[in-house]
């Protein structure tokens, strides 16, 4: 493709991350660093994803971001600073108006650079319009960039957004731990983490177990169906040991009939894509082992601050989130189009990544779940392989800019 | 009193908070730091509170720390390091014999300070202690030093432990309120704050106010008795201005017949000082509001991680937490006895504290709630005053020690 010049945008989309804003950071730092050449001139945002493009609700970033300060700051701001957006595209052959509607706005603004950073579904946005481009003659480059606290995409060795989730969890769960121990009778606290189809935030619980020696008794992740009778057996087996038993549970594990074990405390609703919403598998636990066990019990459901703590973010998150977008712009200046960006992992130790890309088609609406290796043979815990790839994402403590207490932040 | 000349004993009892920990550093720098007269030999800490101090169960603390490394871990290391208790001690004239056997333990190991870090619970401990030691003929000091995240003792300006759950709290509403933000569907987010009796955490969640412009919209305070019908109100017109609503709620909130606005999701549970054993707060104002605005509500139990998050206690807190157990072993060692320590502020701005105690019995069991002046006339907000006398306390962020991406704690 010859090398387009006009304007670039950039969206992002799906569920908030506490490194989203630093790759949007990365870039519009991309944008900023081109040669003299600068096919691209101005970098929009459009606020709210594509929805808010339709809308023509466009921000200027290149006349914004006018300063080392706000980048920086943005670099360390939790959720999506441009908006974010559920919007399923239509397929391109049932409603070609959309498309064309898309097109004609895409002309009225001369963009010839469309990133759009977000986790499976917005992969699946960039693959439609990739699909599209191809039969029309406007000329556009086309680039995913992920983010996902579910690590859940398949092609990169992990995605932006995931290692400060990571860290959250595994910092949370260690401070869960210290409080948990303080009494001297028999109690269950089991901690609900998020990933409805992938346990890699679940599994991130364990990472004390190298570094400090503390972690969950018990670890259940949705790649393992889950037996309430077995469970029952583990929590036993595990008071016998200590009294104060912490079980880590994913969101999203099932039972063998395929029903989730949190469905009860939360029936039927579904989302714009058709996932199943839920919340209180962690309660409905709760409730079955102080009937079963009769012990104290206590639920915790770590929630949003695990998606959005970016004061606690990892710092080797953000260096690579930042990265993986300055990379969009390298790439797309170079001509790549209809392909999502992606970590390789050179090597874990050292800890060392290189930025590619590949095929959006091939990586939207497809899970990676977690490896076969890295769950134990009683589907009740994680192995030492799993912590070994996990630890180096969690590495390092971010430069948050504080004032009066609380962290800064910046509104777009 | 005279200058007594033996060993002394210190305990943490209660909840854990993410500074009781400082206040223990706090107690052993004291006695490590005490003049060439070293009235005090030897530290011991009790194990679980009062129980573990009747099983022996006894740590030298004066041996353990012997390097200010673990002192400045031990300061950063949430939840009680030497455990807790929740016992509670029966009045001298119901059960001499009870005393009669603690006294005989304070006699073998020639205990002649004892050192009680707790909560409202725990100064009644002391102030039974201190009542029997009246009458009876061993001479021993016994000083309460204060600690609870709540911030519901009387005679202190406010207690060590809740500047950093409070930090917990303001830093993490201003992340949710970001990642609220994202989307424009008109959706509702309830927070649930602990506190029973006294509304001082949830008032911390609206901290932003005077520095970032960001607060939750609704901020319901237990000193206030909760509508039903006023909520719904107040959640409609809050829609009406934006479409990411907030509130911040505390557990303890109770409808006008004295019942606990959560008590329908967990109903009758009692710990073991008869308080009511709250949860789903939040939860039941979430299907409250579903199914009366049908909107979009998710509600986040803030849990555990806000008594035990010390990655983000406040420094305030920590420097005064262990101030003020360094000053309970001056005021041990100038013969105070029978008292609680205390803090008090003596200007706001520029902030400055000074230590001092009181009476133990003018304490115990006594609840400090919200001040009239801090809460708005609709008993849905906190005031600029509130927000004034919280602010310096969630000031400064601690130094805490990672390896590999987790934080360094110190188990005793």
């Amino acid at each position: 493709m010859k090398k387009l010049y006009g304007n670039a945008v950039v969206g992002q989309s799906g569920g908030p991350t506490a490194a989203i804003n630093a790759t949007l950071a990365g870039v519009i730092r991309g944008v900023l660093e081109q040669g003299s050449d600068k096919a691209i001139q101005t970098l929009y945002g459009m606020r709210n994803g594509v929805e808010g493009f339709l809308r023509q609700d466009l921000i200027d970033l290149t006349a914004f971001f006018n300063s080392e300060e706000k980048l920086a700051c943005l670099e360390h701001t939790p959720a999506a600073a441009l908006g974010s957006c559920r919007k399923k595209l239509p397929q391109p052959q049932d409603d070609p108006a959309f498309f064309q509607a898309l097109i004609a706005l895409f002309e009225k603004y001369n963009i010839r650079y469309f990133f759009y950073i977000g986790g499976n579904d917005s992969m699946d946005t960039v693959s439609k319009l990739t699909a599209y481009l191809k039969t029309c003659s406007y000329e556009m480059v086309a680039i995913g960039i992920p983010k996902t606290i579910d690590n859940d995409l398949v092609g990169t060795d992990h995605t932006p957004g995931f290692g400060s989730a990571a860290k959250y969890i595994a910092v949370t769960m260690q401070e869960i731990i210290r409080d948990c121990a303080v009494y001297t009778v028999p109690a269950v606290t089991i901690v609900e983490i998020m990933g409805r189809d992938a346990g890699w935030l679940t599994a991130a619980s364990a990472l004390g177990r190298t570094v400090t020696g503390f972690e969950p008794d018990l670890v259940y992740l949705p790649e393992r169906m889950f037996d309430m009778d077995r469970f029952m057996e583990d929590v036993r087996a595990a008071l016998k040991k200590h009294p104060n038993v912490v079980v880590a549970v994913s969101e999203g594990i099932r039972f063998a009939n395929g029903s989730y074990v949190g469905e009860g405390t939360q029936s039927g609703a579904k989302d714009a894509f058709g996932h199943a919403y839920l919340a209180g598998t962690g309660k409905a636990l709760e409730l079955a082992v102080k009937s079963e066990l009769g012990c104290k019990v206590r639920s915790i459901e770590l929630n949003l601050p695990q998606r959005c703590a970016s004061h606690l973010a990892s710092e080797t998150d953000l260096r690579e989130s930042v990265g993986v977008g300055r990379s969009a712009i390298k790439a797309a200046l170079e001509g790549v189009t209809g392909q999502m960006m992606l970590i390789q992992r050179i090597s874990t130790e050292p800890y060392a990544v290189a930025f590619d890309s590949a095929d959006v088609c091939e990586i939207a609406n497809k899970i990676r779940t977690v490896d076969d290796a890295f769950i134990n043979a009683e589907g009740n815990h994680v192995t030492d392989a799993c912590c070994a790839y996990l630890l180096p994402l969690i590495e390092g403590e971010p430069n948050t800019l504080y004032h009066k207490g609380l962290p800064v932040h910046i509104i777009l």
